[in-house]
């Protein structure tokens, strides 16, 4: 097994409705290929939650922006994961809700 | 000395002209704290180079996302930093250009 990062967006549905929150994790695996915590990432359910007005708050995957194996040795301020992207382009991997 | 990973957006500027791209970026570092981390990011020149149009293009620091110690022992899947927020309030942070 070995280390790998993944940089991954998480988009928000309350109620049904899409909202402009969005979560970047960056998030660390023990795993054996980059497809491999792919696979895991896009198998995984929903963070789910119901908020004050007993509303369902879902946070569905948006986008897999990055995945990297964690290298053992590294300089100091390293970049270890990333993209480039733009905003708008993000937005569109929001997911839509259906309310 | 401890790891600390930042979570860290930069902006683009082309030939004086605020573009829409964002490098979200993951990055490592040896230090002794949160403080010392984000001193040493505020601190850094911006990458620049010149494009094939001989356009000076320059990635300034948009926003700072996170800086979190990476422990030392982790389940797989953890979330090692990160951020809800959204794009339109990150949107604020792009360089503005001069252009």
């Amino acid at each position: 097994m070995d280390k790998y990062i993944a940089l991954v967006v998480y988009g928000c549905i309350v109620g049904g409705k899409a909202s402009d929150s969005v979560d970047i994790q960056v998030r660390i695996f023990d795993s054996t290929s980059i497809k491999d915590v792919d696979a895991t990432l896009k198998a995984e359910q929903p963070n789910e939650y119901r908020n004050e007005f007993d509303q369902l708050v879902s946070w569905p995957l948006a986008t897999i922006l990055d995945i990297q194996p964690l290298e053992k040795s590294f300089e100091s301020g390293d970049e270890i994961a990333g993209a480039i992207t733009d905003l708008e382009w993000l937005s569109e991997f929001l997911p839509k809700g259906n309310a």
